[in-house]
């Protein structure tokens, strides 16, 4: 069985397991905590990132585009459809997303967030910086206005069929979600596809984390939020 | 023909540039200075990102990771090798380096001296901020160790045979190259790659890039430097 190196509340660790999820791969998980920098994360992935893919050999699948890739090409799924694409312009739409929220929501939300109430908490008397928190939530405030306008439009974030920039946001508010970050109240377009997405068989792994004495937010695993 | 619309020192760009050169697919291109963000790129893309790839449809494909897959849809190769390596796990460690270069290069290094360098000439009466210059160059030097220490038992970046990865890898140093910001001399393992890898057809193009009131560093476009 293929296991996964991640962390729970890690964004792109919880994209491959929603993908594998929803692919029927069934998945091992072994829990680390990257920001520690422990000598076994850094001898897998010198770059201390998440997460790390061990299929069927002993050789580890690095980082988030090798993994995405490698679950794509070692389990494509044939009783499911598939996250990416037919279309080659909707294929392109797809990775234009999943750029946005790899790189753009995680460089100016995610990743500062968990870096203040999560990573924080293994430093010896570090609080979070309020002013941070701030700089990133009023940062979420413009991209949930973005997504909320493509998804009043649109079925799901790509276009008309679920692909894999739904399971990039979906794993990126799942977290932001977990920590109490999201008003859903404030983006009904987003919270309508968000409920779609959470009833899915695939989204049940997500919704039993639980960080130790960080419970998650009211309303993080119902279904009707 | 395809069109790009790109800025010449912006790596994402010469990545694609590399691409199609490497591949024999002619490209016009079109410049911009995303960090003016001009309305007509914000309507293309909305992130204000370089490359956009318009192929032969009038659909602007949008970003790195759309348009390294358009043009490996689009344009694969027949009568050169391709850039992804037929082994899958060869395959994994290229997108292991690729997301190193795109993502942790980028954001330890290339885009602050991009920043301070290029984007501030367009600021009135700003200058480079000297200890973000430093803080860069300290973290690129940490950044050529580790290419220095893969290039001492690997013929390319990632593994036997040149890939992506190689490609990433040579459009971030040839913009850094071309600012002065690296002392080849320091890194005799990453100087013989990056010697071979100038030597190939496809790197004329960046070659002769001039920007206004700005030459390249002293041995930019020397194949012996």
């Amino acid at each position: 069985m293929p296991t996964l190196v991640h962390y729970p509340l890690d964004p792109a660790s919880r994209l491959i397991r929603l993908m594998c999820a929803e692919y029927g791969v069934p998945l091992d998980v072994e829990e680390v905590r990257p920001w520690l920098r422990d000598e076994n994360l850094l001898e897998l992935n010198p770059a201390a990132t998440l997460p790390i893919l061990f299929g069927d050999a002993d050789t580890p699948i690095v980082g988030i585009m090798a993994s995405i890739h490698a679950v794509e090409d070692f389990y494509t799924p044939t009783a499911v459809q598939g996250l990416f694409p037919a279309d080659p312009y909707v294929r392109a739409e797809m990775w234009r997303l999943v750029e946005w929220v790899l790189i753009k929501l995680n460089d100016e939300v995610t990743r500062y967030l968990l870096e203040e109430k999560i990573a924080k908490r293994d430093q010896r008397g570090a609080t979070p910086e309020p002013s941070v928190l701030r700089a990133a939530k009023a940062n979420l405030g413009e991209h949930m206005l973005y997504f909320n306008w493509l998804l009043a439009s649109r079925n799901w974030l790509a276009g008309d069929d679920m692909s894999l920039a739904d399971f990039a946001l979906a794993a990126h508010l799942s977290t932001l979600d977990y920590m109490g970050d999201i008003d859903w109240s404030k983006s009904p377009e987003s919270r309508d596809w968000y409920a779609r997405l959470k009833s899915r068989p695939a989204f049940r792994t997500l919704l039993n984390d639980r960080v130790v004495a960080m419970p998650p937010s009211k309303g993080y695993a119902d279904l009707d939020f």
